[in-house]
């Protein structure tokens, strides 16, 4: 979202990325772009309790207004089925609320192009107004604050990177692991960590492991593979395995 | 490297990454980590000419004194080597030059962890001196604006990413670009990109691909691969897919 390109007969809705927690995470034009907008919206799980997003935004520049949009994150098809429709509904209210040359910025933990509420919300106000100008801006992802927290090299020369998601522990996750040459982080793998741990023990890679609980919340937790435990953990975990070096 | 936690006996060293190149794709972080470092070193591929680092840090922040590292980007082993030696003399020089309870920050473009020669640099200094502190600031990578400026959906859902280098063409960009539910990013392959773009036709996901070139320079091109003909580009080229969608 450019700001010396906005027309006055434009609507525009940017995502923003605000990063995995950190409020230092944000970049300039994550800061820039939600103290200038019209109107600033945000999920949350509960419509009385700030979002994630939003209270790292809280931290890094104050309180603002913020319209807060209620997603179920509930998994599987009706999950999906209950997002769609809570971004439709939230995509009406937005196009009814922004007048022209009006810019609305959405905010979003991470990246608002990788597993993001955004791209939903998007495709719901282009469905509705085709002509509102949709844009985004990037912002760190989880992992990488784990790679820096854990102080590993995560890609060197010619390696390769798999990212999966682990809601469930299949042959994909154990493939990636296998190709040694590849680093792979699971997400939201949490309460499958015993399965995983076990396919790292049999590919030789559980020594090399870490795991981020929590990023970005103050409990947060990083640490080696193997001083976990071998229980479930959270949800919302990240799970690292850099390439096997010689 | 936070700031409150310096001690006046420790050295310290931090990799901050400072994004693709706009340079409002700087973090907060970043920023104020580079404007209260005691030594600023950059990496260059020609002593009497800032290295790209130095030029975006130049754009967000202005003129600051930076310590220049040439670092030889030949490819292959040779190249390996002439970064190692390189790297292991920028380490000497900084364990001395900096004091006690001083702080050097390196610049990288990206992400100091990924394909970044901060890794290497930071390996050399701890052994020379395993005393010397050493953390890294994440930073958006050239595929997270790439994502953006292209407007696509990068992951939704339980889809997945492979990211791979492109320097050779070889079985492991064919395996990937048949995973359906996978995003494909190749990074450094515009020289080969004619065998990419064979690759992709035959997985039939040519239609979905974007193509980088240049991403944070002026001359920058961000086009759908359709358009940007048959021909090899430059080296500093991303290239990606998102998952195969219905």
């Amino acid at each position: 979202m450019k700001l010396d390109k906005v027309s006055i007969h434009k609507k525009y809705l940017c995502g923003v990325g605000v990063g995995p927690g950190d409020p230092k995470l944000l970049t300039l034009a994550a800061v820039e772009t939600i103290k200038s907008a019209d109107l600033v919206l945000a999920p949350t799980s509960a419509q009385d309790e700030p979002g994630r997003a939003e209270e790292i935004v809280r931290k890094a520049i104050g309180t603002i207004p913020v319209r807060r949009i209620l997603f179920d994150m509930a998994k599987g098809e009706s999950g999906i089925e209950l997002r769609k429709s809570t971004a439709l509904v939230a995509a009406k209210e937005i196009v009814t609320l922004l007048q022209p040359g009006e810019r609305a910025a959405f905010l979003t933990i991470g990246d608002p192009n990788v597993f993001s509420t955004f791209n939903l919300l998007a495709r719901s106000v282009a469905s509705i107004d085709p002509t509102v100008e949709i844009s985004s801006i990037p912002g760190i992802m989880a992992f990488q604050d784990l790679v820096s927290r854990s102080g590993m090299t995560l890609l060197d020369e010619e390696e390769s990177l798999r990212l999966l998601v682990g809601l469930q522990v299949d042959d994909k996750i154990e493939e990636a692991l296998k190709d040694s040459s590849s680093a792979v982080v699971i997400y939201k793998g949490g309460r499958n960590l015993p399965a995983i741990v076990e396919l790292a023990k049999r590919a030789g890679r559980l020594a090399d492991g870490w795991i981020g609980v929590k990023i970005g919340l103050e409990e947060s937790e990083v640490t080696s593979l193997q001083n976990i435990g071998t229980g479930p953990v959270g949800y919302l975990s990240t799970i690292i395995f850099p390439p096997r070096r010689l």
